[in-house]
């Protein structure tokens, strides 16, 4: 017996992340009826046309009509001028909730547009992968991954615990944290590695001894890896850097230091320096695996290998 | 009708990039005789109980005797003591060769110790996973693969000619380049991907502010990608470094130049700036695709995910 959470959801944006709550939501059972929109009328068209939600409105502020709960999707630049739209046109009581990768600026960004009754639950679910729109979303994506919720002042234990089992029901772990720590711990697991995996591939396509067609040639020696993520979505990821910049410049900070040291341990040879980094760096990969994060398939399963065995994970 | 390119092939070094060779030439049927050997005992042993040469020599002066061709498959900072302790021992007009991931270097290392007629090509397939050992090898490591053969004046152009076909046997695409100009390849590739996967792992393990439990947790935001190359063999990744240095150092210098000009875009918020160059990085990734070094599944095809249409790859 599924338990019904919301009789009427509400799904902004309607990229990778937006139609996959939709399909997630629906393949749940958890949620009576969805109403989406977004503000691209092909995005609008398409999503019809995939018939995955009751309702596609022509607007925001239409599709908020009643809705016991508003999930944003929405790249988080766009929080603060979305809500301030919807916000007059919001139920009673309703909740509203995100996706936004970053919080501190996106509480921030929505709070001068929440009316005064409403509830604000802050979310971020930690999954995604290198495509783009609504073709893109599945309802597994969130299956065994974790969503973070980061409630605050203006988020009723009510609120906050609906949302917790609304994820829970699209298979999604839920862990609680503060808003800024959250920002610092997504620095280092998330945006500062799609940093430095832009950064090598842009260096990659600027090289004059190297041309473009060998980078790409004999990518699998490990750059190809980059690639994947340095596909991601452009506009999401240039909104993450913009309002998550103290966290992300404290975290590059690190790295750079770090890299300035290993950069002097190649310079002078240092094989024992390099060889305890690299063991201690294998370590870390056991404990995703082992933290059910990560695949143990070889190459992450692109190719035919052996079987793999406990010791060698 | 398969072609017999060596009557008697030997590997030395018995790895996963050994025991695949040896697994490969074996399911090829291009050799008639496998011998192989290795430094450490366990590896020797484990290597008889999986069956897949036709002998295990004690001793690499052994394992080379008679052999028509002889494959290093060790640390690249040991390919010369190897060809030292070997040389006295190879038969008139073998072919010596390796599978290192440095060429200038190992050239430089090797050709004090080559005999006067021996014949050496050096030679770099581009391709490998995360695990390390006897029992990671498999015979499709290096299908669809890239190998990169270095000639130099060392190198008959009759013994080049049968490495290519070996590894054209092995389901490889050949390519023969300079030695200095692959070193240089593969720093942008393939050795700076790799140091810096290694950096920002080793920095991620050691944050006050956030505690390893939650990088693994988290990691699915982007890191867990990281550290499938930075879980690599630590010997042979060192040996790289020490070995590459200077294409490297010059490579590192590049990134890092970028880096800096991408951290300013961060901290002085320039969105244009980084919205191109998220979105020139995508092209990269489809190159890579379309040269069939890179799966367009979703998420490496790590979950179950919708069919990727040709528009979004």
């Amino acid at each position: 017996m599924v338990e019904r959470i919301f009789e009427r959801l509400t799904v902004i944006g309607l990229g990778l992340i937006g139609t996959s709550v939709v399909r997630a939501a629906r393949a749940a059972g958890q949620v009576g009826h969805i109403v989406v929109t977004d503000a691209d009328p092909t995005v609008r068209q398409r999503v019809r046309e995939l018939d995955i939600a009751d309702v596609v409105a022509e607007t925001s502020e239409a599709a908020v009509q009643d809705a016991d709960a508003v999930v944003l999707c929405v790249p988080v630049g766009e929080s603060g001028r979305v809500v301030a739209t919807v916000a007059p046109h919001l139920k009673q009581g309703a909740i509203l909730s995100d996706v936004g990768s970053v919080k501190v600026a996106v509480i921030e960004a929505v709070l001068p547009h929440l009316p005064a009754q409403a509830c604000f639950v802050p979310a971020h679910p930690v999954a995604g992968t290198e495509f783009s729109g609504p073709d893109a979303g599945f309802a597994e994506l969130f299956q065994d991954r974790w969503c973070i919720l980061t409630p605050f002042e203006r988020s009723t234990e009510a609120g906050t615990d609906a949302m917790h089992r609304l994820w829970e029901g699209f298979g999604a772990r839920v862990e609680r944290m503060e808003p800024r720590h959250h920002d610092m711990v997504l620095a280092i697991t998330s945006h500062v590695p799609h940093l430095i995996a832009y950064n090598i591939v842009g260096t990659a396509a600027h090289l004059e001894e190297v041309t473009q067609t060998e980078v790409m040639k004999f990518s699998a020696g490990g750059f190809r890896d980059f690639t994947r993520i340095a596909a991601s979505d452009p506009t999401m990821w240039r909104d993450v850097f913009l309002n998550n910049k103290d966290a992300v410049l404290e975290m590059l900070g690190r790295f750079t230091e770090d890299l300035s040291a290993l950069q002097r341990m190649v310079r002078y040879g240092d094989g024992d320096g390099l060889f305890e980094l690299f063991t201690r760096t294998r370590a870390i990969r056991k404990g995703i695996i082992a933290q059910g994060q990560e695949t143990a398939a070889v190459d992450f399963g692109r190719r035919v290998g052996p079987e793999v065995s406990k010791k060698d994970v």
